[in-house]
């Protein structure tokens, strides 16, 4: 099969490999999409822990396709259902797994012990085929496109944040900093699971004119004026019951903290490139909690799907950009760039 | 004032009283309206504990209107402001109320402790003026009718009761036994928040229709086939992930443990007439939480008010009959006898 | 080895079988003890649902040991590591198990999708030699006896029943039916956790002396007086904040709804032998939350552990009666018939 | 009566003032203790908000005595009863005192709405009288002296905290930062509830050992070494369940962001005086969640009162230093000039 293996940092090449066989509780998929994310940048830059060795490493976790084969241990899926993946498969048998936290697997990495993040410590998507531990996987019914396939995993991430921030948004206000694929997939969700505004935070407008076609109710133009004082304004000075943090901006959290009610949550569901400075003390005078999730885990991409197939969640309208597999390289350039303001940009092995 | 008072068990009857005057913390209403339930019924016949005394009580505890006059110490509302309420105010010195738990105060009927339940334990709101304690009040925009203000109570009992059952229910199946005012807006409600499928159960035609078009996926008719097998049917013989019992049949709670998921729970809404029979040995084999909940506490009502304001609830529609207050006799009987199958019979005042 | 075959119903032999061999994620252990419990007579019996089949189970849920060999993706264990156990693992790819409630997995019973209830669903601990998976083995320090090892899994069911109810005991009064291994464990585990009050009822003497060793404040005789109005009495008439019922009486459950405080839980870790009749009207009045738990889930076993480690369990005093692996059918005759009145008996391979 | 009213920053004059005359939800308390704390250094120092005028104010906010008089509605104290307190007594009718987080009250500070925070927004206890709210007292049983009782408030902050990061810490390890008061109580708490191990982490060796005496397993001495390895070390690098901040140290959130376990928490107690830098990312890839709390909020006081009657907390034992009201001023010179390393001062009244 054809497949982007990482030879070195910057160094992904489409090359043959062996299609993979499926182990007892694996299913084979001929992949039909793989959507690219920041994480993909800083895999192929050479910064992420824990990936299998240069030469063999198939970046690539947001991927859908159809089922070819199953291992001999899965009846959940046979040849020709359409699947869509969350990333992590836990080791099922650390003390984190066993309570229902497996993307904070105490074994993460280890693949001896069964743990796998496809495209980040096992292969991925960015190939024609790839394997996965059947856990990860989720039927998806006709209704849901490939390229909402591929964003279902990324509104797994909002639900199983919101989740983790014990989620019950119905008539609630929620400011969302951010308006990526995550940002936006989680807007999105809080407005289908009730929330009463969703104020969404940015710098592009061109996302926040999307992020208001998903369901946001305000959005804000940071560059253009003090998103706090907006946010406060909006709410009569009382602050939003939850704060989501997706943006990645140093100042994005303090500014959470700001808008947050007394007694509200803060959701960071960002990774940052550097320390960040909040005023703790202001937390705990709030009683502020602060909630933090990485992945799409908890069963949430279950979730998702479900919402997708019962029509409540726009997913496919994110995708900016095609590449097939063999220009790779050129997506990777585009993402990095920006180049034409892209959102999601997927492959197509 | 004219106001319907309860002069002993069958005998309400419409006098003139004094309009109540405010305490510090209380508002004065002109009642719009007011709606009638199955509670009224056992208050009216005596069974209802802590009531005020014979020849003072006024029952009525769904109703909505237009401030008139605050207590001094009340700067949230201001005359003209139309509300809704919710019935309970709790003590605020139990352990119960400090905890949040104000619908189940240790001081319930204490209303010299600062107990009050409307219509219940106080007097309530089938008269033209009715006073509560300000924590009851929720402001309603325009676009909330008196109709659909009465129902906003009721919506309020159904979302305190998925908050109590640790609520997040995007993506997942609900069934909902009893299509009754409280079934069908918790039914309604589990939609919003983003329930895949919503699985209504009742014995009546009219109401399971209209269950569908408030957002019902399937409605199944009990009297017509096992609801039990229906429902492990449609999810695949899994049963759901929340079963709700709003219904009050007595066999109802035992369904409500078979349709359940292994792992599931099961909210319960009602009042039964008598003890009921359960298979507890096979909840406990299948891991499963019972709930209950009573009233709309927990800020719920404000959650209802923030979905009715945001155009997610429809409400007044399930009002079928209207009496003026001197015809409450007459409303009542009708209630009791379900004659022209009454689904919220409101009073205007 | 010798193991204790099960035939066929009632047809327990002690034969010669192979030792197991591990696979790779699993350990096999020299079992130095395993207990006897209820569950073990219906599985005699043949009243256990998804046994292997007559002439291959070995039974026994409740065993500890010394680990001999490990699989090849095991590095937790060494041969001479001292281990107690719990009897579930899951299949790590349904939604439960994917949410951390393995021992309500979706594939109970599958043992080709990874499920495992040794000495249930698989082979177990009355034979000379067990494998288990990695997941459910716990290291045990020197001062932790055999015998409070096998004590060590009951108290793991305690703790994961008050981990379901949402336990945070401290300071709170609680009452726990039924003076059995698990009422005894979880009674004395509500007292390590700061229980203000542990109420215990039960009816033999005998056991309720020793649950006052073990921590209980209060201990009421059923056979003697009423133990509603008994524990009422204690709480000034407003009933206790947890009740666990472990006694399996068939009007224990009610009596539970009974004594249990307006806004308060009930804990269910018994089974039972028919439908039982609860009051549900007036746990609905009460806003009573009723949580079931099955085995001793969520690692919760480790905390057992952990507890013993810092001296803060009496485990090995519950056993009782000490019988050698070839005189296993009499361990059972006599458990059966409560000849000695056994509280833990354990089979010593 | 003699009381120490605040006359202006740094102007506390002990004067006559009228015996304050309890409402009907009020009651009147001769002060037999009052403890002293960093937040009364705050309040004398001006930089508290929303306290009553100069003049007026009488701070003090951990104090016990005997019930002298009870409002009109209180029939839950009777004169000659000894009580401690919580500080925060709340509106009861805001969206947070609603849900019980009536420490975030939304009308914090208001009294015409019913806020109250002794010594701090109302009048407290450096008086020989002083009136709280019902709520907010909690009858002592004869074994806790008037020096328990001071720490009881301190313990129930603890308590508190604890609440809030959903306490169910028996087996687990935790390390405490800071053994002031607040960390000492709380530390001892974690061990009265099964903590496997509790670390704390200080630099004056007098409280370290101090913190041994009352339960914790392991001390750690931040100025002789680097604490964020030694914990590590102590865990076997895994880090700890919980790790609480309770020094207000600028460094100590970070360290407590790296001493905790993947999926684990961190418990914030402390105020900071300046903005503190945490490496959020790395908090977002361990999936660690914040809690903040203040204050005793959540009927904790009772949960610490319960330990206290049952022998389970020493408390009095901080108690470092005492002071006769007349002089006070003198106390606040010792406890900024940390002059004998005061722990706890109290002022007798």
């Amino acid at each position: 099969m054809r497949a982007a293996v990482l030879f070195g940092p910057g160094d992904l090449r489409v090359v043959e490999r062996p299609v993979p066989v499926p182990q007892a509780d694996e299913v084979l998929v001929r992949v039909a999409m793989c959507g690219t994310c920041g994480t993909d940048l800083k895999i192929l830059d050479g910064h992420f822990p824990q990936t299998p060795p240069y030469g063999v490493h198939i970046p690539g976790h947001e991927w859908t396709g159809t089922v070819v084969a199953a291992g001999s241990a899965v009846d959940e899926f046979a040849p020709g259902d359409r699947v869509c993946i969350e990333a992590h498969h836990g080791c099922g048998r650390c003390g984190n797994c066993l309570t229902g936290r497996y993307t904070a697997c105490l074994n993460y990495g280890d693949s001896a012990k069964g743990h796998r993040a496809t495209g980040m410590t096992a292969n991925g998507g960015f190939a024609e085929y790839a394997i996965h531990h059947v856990s990860a996987l989720y039927r998806l019914p006709a209704r849901v496109t490939d390229e909402d396939a591929v964003l279902i995993t990324t509104a797994g991430t909002g639900l199983y944040g919101l989740d983790t921030a014990g989620a019950y948004i119905a008539g609630q206000d929620v400011a969302v900093f951010g308006p990526g694929p995550v940002g936006l997939m989680t807007a999105q969700v809080c407005k289908r699971i009730g929330a009463a505004r969703v104020i969404l935070v940015g710098t592009r407008e061109s996302r926040l004119r999307l992020g208001r076609e998903l369901g946001a109710d305000h959005t804000l133009n940071a560059g253009e004026a003090d998103p706090v004082r907006a946010v406060l304004d909006l709410t009569g000075g009382l602050g939003v019951d939850l704060a989501i943090e997706a943006s990645g901006g140093l100042d994005a959290p303090e500014q959470c903290g700001r808008v947050v009610k007394r007694g509200g949550k803060i959701l960071f569901l960002a990774f940052y490139s550097g320390p960040v400075r909040l005023d703790l003390g202001a937390m705990v005078r709030k009683d502020v909690t602060m909630y933090t999730s990485r992945g799409e885990g908890g069963d949430n991409v279950r979730r998702a799907v479900a919402l997708a197939a019962a029509g409540m969640l726009q997913a496919g309208r994110l995708v900016t950009h095609r590449f097939p597999l063999e220009d790779i390289a050129e997506a990777f350039r585009v993402l990095r760039k920006r180049e034409g303001d892209p959102l999601k940009i997927v492959i197509i092995p």
